[in-house]
């Protein structure tokens, strides 16, 4: 397997999960403007080419985790090449210029078919992999309430602002802070949160409002949604609908980062909001943005694009 | 003045904020379990007594900052002794059972005049004073749907949740972290946001979902609410209201916990969200929780009850 | 394999190394004040035991996380039960009342052998496995001026204090600052420090001032150390030292928490100091404090107590 | 007054204090990179000028936090055009090459009367502030071992290595993170540190090594020093050599940076080493590097300067 875009944090995860994969090799890493650099993930030594220098037609699976804009010329060149690609960029998702093509949203739980039978996948972006394994025991069941207003309030770690240095993310500016930005509903994920459930026949309208937390890892996002009914067991659903999936935890406590940090898992709760007239959940979902966000999601659609187990190589 | 309750986040706030006021001395500062520890509050050091060693006859103005349940009684003693009070209790507040008693509701931006005229405020609780703040001008002018639902998603710092050891608020334990608590709209601070919500003619539902912060101080609140009709220019319509406040900062930036923490200002924006269907505005209010949301406005209040200027004393 | 005194930060952490642990088996864990509590230690459920109940005679490892005090009564029982034990408590350590005793000292890079031959194991201290370990090189080459005075400045995570509700511990204690605490030369790690330092025939002084610092995990120790002679080449003799340990890393470059956090290596530099006349090295080591310097080296000396690998189940 | 260089972290600093200080007005505030940017300081909104725009002048008092190498020039600029001059950086400090110069070294607390009687002053760096306020009670009685070898270990907050974003300054970088760094020796301070001490007749060699902290702001300095004869009372000797310092805090408890931070003050004790053979004090001091170790301290020469009291406009 092969990684493009190395030297950022959803670049070096991957690094460091198909490192100690134990069903795949980590035969190159790329990272253009660090070509040359070494790096160790686990026990393994890595030197990084430039892209033009990657050996893509000597890798089963390349996964891309360039950006936006950047990636998808690759992802075609990796392709060409006879690979299977992850794509981890924005650039094939729907909602972002990408829904047209053939390529399967890869976001497991929900179209694990689709990706084993496919060579490309769209990998989720961070907030959307959260609020759509939150919604999809509501999306699939019709439960939303047509015509109603999905609210989603979201928080992330500095990771996901990415590693390029800014005054913004420095420890002295967001050390004690905690701030919202992509005001006025304007953040790009939410083309591609609602691509889906448009494409799950769901015409709610959505609200979202990400912040930044003071912290390095993990999203956690809180989710008001109105229903058609009142749910009388919410977890029960929740558990039920994800019963089978090793990567989607229900839990009846409060979900937190520090029990997702690190992991490849979703954990999530659900409980009816008491004292108000229209039947409104609460759902909240926490990942690792890095991981379940990212790279370790990457990895369980890599695994099934080449038939392996999808487990394999992803900590639980 | 005096102050009860003194060793708690709050009640240490407050000693601060009176030993530097230029119109009034600390007198005294009660703390039960710590009588006869001594403190410093800038150049003043301070023994601690029992409440029952209170000269409350002698203040002319008592703070309470003594837990929910336990002030009620320290109130009434101090007013019988002739002293003003301004109690930072949930106990005299509207939706606590204190709803029925004649004192007002002191936030000061909403009651300046009957504070003014009053021997007794209920200091407004930290949540309630951003959201309450942040939804005014829609408040008092109507502008909330009808039956609508407005979402609250709140995060504070610890010091939110007192001074009394617990695991769960170790610093091995909430750094990294973050997640919501009493969900399903549960939290006490609910009563007392819809009383005065209910009290402007508002019938909109609330659903409030408090989280917890990696931070020691601060509180942030973005709320999502429907409205009866677009507001063409929302930042106007803030900075109008509250043109004449020195304690409200309206921003076209985002609010951000480091602009507020050691001040007492609310700090607010408004932007109207693209995207969807029904008017919908996202408002967010960032406040320091001890000094806007507890003890600066307990000293906001206490200078109107003695007749001081309202700003004295208060860092802005 | 058993563990006593799970509860605590050291326990947990032994729980989750052994719960994960290819060779061994969470056969118990106690945790009086949490009996019948339920923990997940990986895909293991476990429910607290009260050490009355442990089947220490069924185990063939037990580890004794216990405080302080009341470990040496249990690490006894479980060695007349059959067992044989790490102790993680102070107890049998030399400098502590436990030198006298036939029980090694189980820094594992010096004491192998013993270790392998023992039934019973004092597991160092988290402060002197950091210290030691930086030493040893000098310590076993004679290299440190007799009549010298060694410097010992070390910092701790939080963790390093225990689990015990503490209100200087709290979040909004710690986060932002740092500080030190035992100041002059009586921390009790001292005595543990300097029984290995005669041991090996050193006679230099002690001066050890510990820190506390505001994050969760990990312990740096920065050591100022005359020396009898210069080292033409410092770097080189700790790589020819620990060539063949598993769980030392010597780097030219600055060791960093964040290189050692959740891993069972110490990793250490060592630069001679510039512009002094006396000859002096400035060696630098860090470690996990709950890894390497406590439960990761409690399992190392265990493997080697049972005849295991002595790296099985070690996060390297 | 005037600031040149400021948009550092240094110069916002002392932006902040000159436009509250009661006894002065700030006139201009240079950026070069920033010209024509504003900026609040308290109730004051500022303009930034390039530094050829400064009405240099017409300040009674200029501060230059312009970055070492650059700032000379424009110290020359600003004396010649009539100012007196407070300059932070390293220039014209001795060991930097600005020994020759009559430039008094402003360690206020040393130095009082040359700099109320200078036009020039170079302001003493961050760690040699914490490190000589910490060593001048030993200094001036001559009680350090010659020949011997004083220990400093110090950790600054990350506001110490300045504004201009670097990977290695971001919030997922230093968080959970503490390092050492210059290590061997190599710091640029401590040829300052060394020329003070020798300017004072001490001969001992100087071990200095730095360590970076996850926090905003703050150092702390922990100094381990060999003495020519045993202190019966070590705090005894501190407190009477700072007695009538309104800036100096000697303390029985130890110095936290949480008791420093945005205050004008060195906090310090002292403790001799129990249980070592020659007699050894380990001495602590803690300040703000943003205040007492840069801004505030250059405030304090600066009201000398023009003949203001000392203490005003400073947080004591």
């Amino acid at each position: 397997m092969g990684v493009l875009g190395a030297s950022g944090y959803a670049g070096r995860e991957l690094c460091a999960l198909v490192a100690r994969h134990p069903g795949a090799e980590l035969m190159f890493a790329c990272a253009n403007e660090q070509r040359g650099a070494t790096a160790r993930f686990g026990n393994r030594s890595v030197t990084f080419l430039a892209p033009d220098d990657a050996p893509l037609d000597r890798a089963q699976l390349v996964f891309s985790a360039l950006p936006h804009g950047a990636s998808r010329r690759w992802v075609d060149a990796a392709h060409a090449a006879g690979a299977k690609v992850v794509d981890l960029s924005a650039d094939l998702r729907p909602g972002n210029g990408g829904g047209g093509s053939a390529v399967p949203y890869g976001l497991t739980e929900l179209a694990r078919e689709q990706v084993r039978a496919a060579s490309v996948v769209a990998n989720p972006g961070c907030y959307p992999t959260a609020v759509l394994l939150a919604l999809l025991p509501l999306l699939v069941r019709g439960l939303i309430a047509p015509g109603g207003c999905v609210t989603v309030v979201a928080a992330s770690g500095v990771t996901g602002a990415g590693i390029t240095p800014r005054q913004d993310l420095m420890f002295a500016e967001v050390s004690g802070d905690y701030r919202p930005y992509a005001l006025g509903n304007t953040h790009r994920h939410l083309a591609e949160m609602r691509a889906v459930m448009r494409a799950l026949d769901c015409d709610a309208d959505l609200v979202f409002t990400p912040h930044l937390l003071p912290v390095a890892r993990g999203i956690l996002a809180t989710i008001t949604v109105p229903l058609v009914e009142p749910l009388a067991e919410p977890l029960g659903l929740w558990r039920s609908h994800y019963a089978s999936e090793p990567f989607v935890e229900i839990t009846g406590d409060v979900p937190a980062l520090r029990d997702v940090v690190h992991r490849n898992v979703a954990r999530i709760t659900a409980h009816m909001a008491a004292g108000v007239r229209a039947p409104t959940v609460v759902v909240v979902a926490a990942i690792d943005n890095l991981v379940k966000g990212a790279a370790g999601q990457a990895v369980q659609n890599g695994n099934l694009l080449v038939g392996l187990d999808e487990a394999m190589g992803l900590p639980a």
